[in-house]
């Protein structure tokens, strides 16, 4: 399975008076995994939004064990874990610089017009996308 | 079963360009209504870290059903999902004007040393806040 | 002059590792203010979008006296300084519980199409913001 | 005088529904400008904080000429304005894919103890941060 590994320079302003990144920080890493996961495929959000259509978040799960602090180095792996046709799920793992997974999640994605957010099928719109999806699970 | 519901004033800020609030500002609106959930427990989290005690967030999830707008009115409603002496799950629905829950989570936290992160029972290391969540949950 | 004072409920989110809010949310802040300011005077920035025009920052300034820190009560106080027809700036005070300046700042502001950013003149597009700037100002 | 380039990617939580960067996000940037400014000269803030000491931003500047859209390629551009040995002021340009300076400013910064915010000479406190920013001024 094709996995991505990005790296991320922790931001002073990530960070809280826990003297730690802050927890909703972490869907923002995701964001940048994907991206940069989407981007290896060939692909872009910014090409997708150019056809008015955006593809937002319906379910997030996140997973926290161990903190992340300024001056640390870290990595979010990124790799997709399903996609039916209509629904994307990735999978993300923030790895710190012993390369423990310190935060593990997923995101769930699909595809709406941006006007309306009325949902469309990324097969049928995308056909690009969809090839890509399955090649990297392996199934074409 | 207590709920609090507390009014959200929508940020520009929180806006990205899918003209919707981006998806990471709501588990800063659960924290919003957790703050405020323990407030009217007659409890705060600034007076638990003057004793260096934190309670950073285990586990996250959300799901997203409707976006809201910029000039939305917007609502977190959170109430106490379970507790156990170390771990405690808030819930939260965000509501927007016509009062659908568009917006549903959760997140589970513990208590750690500030210092340290090594983590401490809430049951013996801060009794008042044990006594509240059992009130809470109807079961003191 | 007329002025705004709307009350600020510092979130955990807005705090850094120093304990103290992080300054970039200050420009935040002050977004809340002016938008409190502008719904007084019977405007409203969702209003001017629908007619596909927005208002960016051309300049901005700031001066930081004391930090903010978390469960503090903070508020920001708005005004308008100076206004042509074209060009409007904002004054702002962010006022900490002690009622003392602690930050204190300015933005000016034009508007532009928003979809090619080229700039229009307020006193044309939006005549009722410029009577209402004028009357704030005590010019009309 | 040195001068530091520090590529950004820009993050899809940094825009908002005007459809560019929210405008507090530049001072983000500069902090990571600033901060691999300071990096180059074998600096680090971390290392600063470990002694309990915190470098608080006193005044910012901020000019907008024009905005930045997601997909677009930027670059911070850092340098040291001035320093006196108490006050240190850093200059910025935020450049664009086709090299135009869009944003323009500065920060002016002290050093403070991290618990009760008072003021310490840099030149004294940390004399290896004097001798490099002397050098970075070609002063010593």
């Amino acid at each position: 399975m094709k996995k991505t590994l990005t790296p991320i320079d922790v931001r002073y302003q990530e960070t809280d008076q826990m003297g730690v990144v802050y927890h909703a920080n972490y869907l923002v890493w995701f964001e940048i995994g994907r991206t940069k996961f989407i981007e290896e495929l060939g692909l872009s959000y910014a090409a997708m939004e150019e056809k008015q259509v955006v593809s937002p978040v319906v379910d997030a799960q996140l997973s926290f064990k161990k903190p992340i602090r300024y001056g640390e180095k870290a990595y979010v792996e990124t790799w997709l874990k399903s996609y039916d046709g209509l629904r994307t799920v990735y999978g993300y793992h923030i790895l710190n610089e012993a390369n423990e997974a310190v935060v593990s999640g997923s995101t769930e994605h699909v595809i709406v017009k941006k006007d309306s957010f009325r949902p469309l099928s990324l097969r049928r719109s995308f056909p690009e996308w969809h090839q890509a999806y399955l090649s990297s699970l392996g199934e074409s």
